[in-house]
């Protein structure tokens, strides 16, 4: 599946939608369905759809809509769905705790495997089946563990350092909560979540709208 | 300012992300700046930024750069940075304790009043100085409150119903966590954070930068 290779961004993004959206019909029990009725949940047109769908070799055939169970197979392996990630968490602070706690995300294969944090008093306590061991060791830990995926929880003033450090250690998967691009090196895909930037996009239009019904 | 409404959400969205580098060249003291600088930090283009910027009457003169503070206030105002926000929490498990503990954003002014929650375990306990309430008294506490915006924590069951109860009480704009769309009626303005889509697309990204390793 070569064809993979030249996916835009944006169709990337749009995936773990559809993917949500055709386990929510799985869940109700509906095995089949349309580009007009994934359009009606997503709010992406039809033939956004289709054409998403297409560059990974065409599920469903033209009139007969696509089958929920096989398409919602097929986007979770594109997406690498289908296999196991240990994950690692730095800075156990009130957003890496949450993550660790986060339940959503287990469905798919996904095990916080520990969480590191300088506070001493964090130390020895664990969340869920993961430790929360001392940052100091965390070198020593990812020189002995496979690890997939880092998340960086810590503060902006420490999270560049973190990321190189992880970068030392293997860690090429990096899922950003500090409020601070990362400069990383070719190699290393770095997955943001700026929640300022979310908060202040919908600050921007709760004024607009509240402008606009004056 | 009329200009301002026919400005894409796509440039809303660079808008944060201005602000947040401005402030950080802010903090070290550097009190002039260009789009070729900013393009460096932000990954945007020059000609994308002097664009955008343009949209909102054109800050900084050709050849002369930027003020750093000045367009820093000047974006601060156009996304509404310059007022003040109450929020408040619905669900107050890890995610809404999380967002309740962040203090990322308080650097604008956003203060939340209080969370609400069914589990009578969590009844009485504060997070920072917001009061963890029982979710049964919201809507009365809604009506005695002026609330500009409300965080949707809750499972995702329960989020389309609790976001019609948010609306029916007046809010406008919702800040929804629950990995579920909201259907909501015009004039309500949803921003989602779906934790899982990010990850999905992470790990997408993962697999495809091994397979071109190997």
């Amino acid at each position: 599946m070569n064809k993979h290779e030249k996916i835009s961004p944006a169709v990337i993004r749009r995936l773990p939608k559809y993917y949500r959206y055709l386990g929510e019909l799985n869940k109700v029990g509906i095995n089949k369905t349309s580009s007009r009725e994934l359009s009606e949940m997503t709010g992406f047109s039809a033939s956004q759809i289709r054409q998403d769908l297409n560059n990974f070799g065409g599920f469903g055939q033209q009139g007969f809509g696509y089958d929920v169970g096989n398409l919602r197979n097929e986007i979770g392996k594109i997406l690498g769905l289908d296999k196991k990630y240990k994950i690692i968490i730095v800075g156990a602070g009130n957003i890496g705790q949450a993550i660790a706690n986060y339940t959503g995300f287990y469905e798919a294969d996904y095990e916080v495997v520990a969480l590191f944090d300088k506070n001493p008093k964090l130390k020895g306590f664990s969340i869920k089946d993961a430790l929360i061991l001392d940052s100091d060791n965390m070198e020593e830990f990812l020189k002995n563990e496979h690890i997939d995926i880092a998340v960086i929880c810590t503060p902006k003033s420490v999270s560049q350092q973190v990321a190189e450090q992880l970068v030392r250690c293997g860690i090429k998967a990096i899922w950003n909560f500090a409020p601070k691009d990362l400069k990383m090196p070719e190699g290393v895909y770095v997955e943001n979540v700026h929640l300022n930037e979310s908060l202040f996009s919908l600050t921007y239009y709760y004024n607009k709208m509240k402008k606009e019904s004056e």
